[in-house]
């Protein structure tokens, strides 16, 4: 009988189902670095297009380029960004979403646009 | 002629649309409150059902008490969440979703599966 590999830190029947309320599970880490409010306008941006990095921090108004710089490692190590570097003197650095960070962006855009909705609203 | 009004630092023509890329924009100051890890967790836990404060804090593993009332204190305040007290002995503190927080809990209810599918499909 296959025994139960245990994923983060769970084992028994309960290890192959992501449950994002649980502080251990990878999940959970995703959604937080996703969450972010840097990750969550970044997602958004490369939503609109794919940028370079010196682009892409104008289009999020207020990053530092630290803060730019960790966010979008974070995004590409956990699989929802792409970083293309072209071969040109001097060398071009493109970002843009993969296909899983098409769908995040997808939600990330909506939500986006009940805020702005409401907020708009409210100003009436 | 009216004149434009300055909303949250803009003026002009752009005034009256909410740009969340802006960092003066309060449709960005609410994205950022939702954004944090507590935030979205809170709002996913809330979209299951209402909770009293103990639970939700139990339901979102790890969170401090401390952090978990600063969050939902800011999702009253934008007017995500609503905050019941029944006057019983103790008086219950009962917590649960605007409509306006409904809709952006749908979305990153969303977003959460999007990212669990994604962490399950990897570890296949």
């Amino acid at each position: 009988m296959a025994e139960a590999v245990p994923v983060d830190g769970y084992d028994g029947d309960d290890a192959m189902v992501a449950d994002v309320f649980a502080r251990d599970c990878s999940s959970r880490r995703i959604v937080e670095n996703i969450a972010g409010k840097w990750g969550m306008l970044a997602l958004a941006a490369l939503h609109e297009s794919s940028y370079r990095f010196n682009a892409l921090r104008r289009r999020v108004d207020g990053v530092s380029e630290k803060m730019l710089a960790q966010t979008l490692q974070g995004l590409e190590r956990d699989g929802l960004v792409r970083r293309d570097v072209q071969t040109t003197i001097p060398p071009h650095v493109e970002y843009s979403l993969t296909p899983f960070g098409e769908r995040v962006a997808s939600t990330i855009v909506e939500l986006i646009g009940l805020v702005q909705a409401e907020v708009d609203a409210n100003r009436r």
